[in-house]
């Protein structure tokens, strides 16, 4: 059967990232003519290895979402913007807010500005956080869940957020926005935990020393980055999905610890440690966090093919084999 | 008695505008030295005629929000900073988004970052608004009502509201927001809509042309510009604001129809038309707004003491005189 992409050209924002890597290597493979934004700067997820191993078949670009000029001339003749672009860390939005703000709102009213100005029937689909829901008040958490984020991070997603599904709204922008929970799966940036933890804990295990775990009860559900990728696609092909934003989630709801326990047995060596929550930490932890995924369950038929396992293997067997090229 | 703010050293930005001004006259009876910020911007609200009263007894220093050196040289040493100024227009942020961005948001987060650097034990008082909850599920609303903005103006003000009360939260500054309803009295915007809707209906008014009513039926709250006033010396007063944001409201709640009616009769002459919703404004108007403002009525005595008609006699008495300097 001919692919719904075969054919179309396709924008991905934070496209050398960890996400937005594997959306191209899938739209590639779906037949798409992919075009890639990225700043590369160095304390995001953009990584030139990432693209690797398919870098002459994707057109890159190098530049910075805040520069409006060049989404500007970017967007013409595109059928899809993934926007997927953003600040992640919440302890860097806390320290430096002004470069979050501008990345994460202001770039994201520019950038649905361009469109409004040179592409006004591009479909959009932006890469919200669950990040925006704050400390949950109820368990999971579906789409109708305050909005109550605890850092500026959070804040200025949910504004991010709220841009685009206004533009859908007044002026007929066709965007989606999905709430990713803890992506993880090759290529997500160990180095440090500015992407997520996890991947400072698998750089910890594969370096021998003990995986630092704060607190350790915390619950948290993980999608596989190929699941999320999926849903990534169910939303571009699907009108009814402008205008609207969904959850997404993991195969099971594990605490941190349990989920440590099973990156030592899965990389068959290593060992973890429980320790206080760092201060800085604390203050703008969420708690307990596992989402409702029913709406796009439903809607679109999506849910989580991996098991955590599964992604764990893959997630570990990729670093024994690429560690160096990360950190 | 001794006023609690005698002798204090005060900072209101955009306080050549029609609530600033009243705030400042008040708090110069109070016994404060008071410092006013304003850009003049010829969209906002700042216009010296405001300050004429009471201009040789403060101290005026015409800059941007969007300047944080300004901030920071002026912030130091000083007790309270009131914070007002603001982007208003809904349509205005709808067609130029990026400066409401940088006033309701960038400018916000500079300002909060200054009060950590310069004077971190300043109490701070932001003028939010109920344009965050956008369109009522329930009536009246209270602060716990979901917090859902129908446009940029409202997503934005949303993060500026909520960057004050997690640095209350998370760093100990000490800020609370109030949630203003419409505004109204001596002072205000009448020129166009751009502040609010009452304001170009008085200029109509007093100009001999009919009060142009859209709809009609909305229900709406007003509070009394020196009630408003009042609200922010009680915030400013009282520690346990600290982190807190507050509804303010109206003595009664009152259709568009039967407002322009009410303004005819105490106008003495005029007459109102009531026609169909521009397009561009139904696309973001709220239907039915008024609030509940019982959080700060039962934890700091505050209520409205000026009946609607009294609030409009004051308001159409003081642009019979002056309409001239507002137009």
């Amino acid at each position: 059967m001919r692919s719904h992409f075969d054919g179309s050209n396709v924008l991905i924002t934070g496209g050398i990232g960890f996400i937005g890597s594997h959306l191209a290597e899938r739209l590639l493979a779906e037949g798409a003519k992919v075009t890639l934004v990225d700043s590369l700067i160095p304390e995001y997820g953009g990584n030139l290895f990432n693209i690797e191993p398919f870098r002459e078949r994707v057109r890159v670009n190098i530049s910075d979402v805040r520069d409006p000029y060049s989404m500007r001339a970017l967007l013409p003749g595109k059928d899809y913007l993934f926007n997927l672009a953003g600040q992640t860390s919440h302890l860097d939005s806390m320290a430096n807010p002004i470069p979050d703000l501008e990345i994460n709102c202001h770039a994201q009213l520019s950038i649905l500005e361009a469109c409004r100005a040179t592409n006004p029937k591009i479909k959009i689909v932006f890469a919200s956080t669950r990040q925006i829901y704050g400390r949950p008040e109820r368990l999971p958490v579906d789409e109708t869940h305050p909005v109550r984020p605890v850092d500026v991070n959070g804040i200025n997603k949910t504004a991010g957020e709220q841009y685009h599904l206004l533009y859908s709204r007044i002026y007929g922008l066709r965007a989606t926005a999905l709430r990713l929970t803890n992506t993880i799966g090759p290529r997500m940036r160990v180095k440090d935990a500015r992407q997520t933890f996890v991947g400072v804990w698998i750089r910890q295990l594969l370096e021998g020393k003990p995986i630092e775990v704060w607190g350790g009860k915390q619950l948290r559900d993980f999608t596989d980055v190929e699941d999320a990728v999926e849903a990534f696609l169910l939303a571009a092909m699907n009108d009814t999905t402008d205008g609207e934003a969904y959850n997404l989630g993991g195969p099971e709801v594990i605490d941190l610890a349990a989920l440590a326990q099973l990156l030592v047995e899965v990389c068959g060596e290593g060992r973890y440690e429980v320790r206080d929550f760092p201060r800085d930490r604390q203050a703008i932890d969420i708690g307990d966090y596992y989402a409702d995924f029913r709406k796009i369950e439903t809607q679109l038929g999506w849910r989580p093919k991996k098991t955590l396992r599964e992604t764990l293997e893959s997630t570990i067997s990729f670093y024994q084999r690429h560690l160096a090229r990360y950190i």
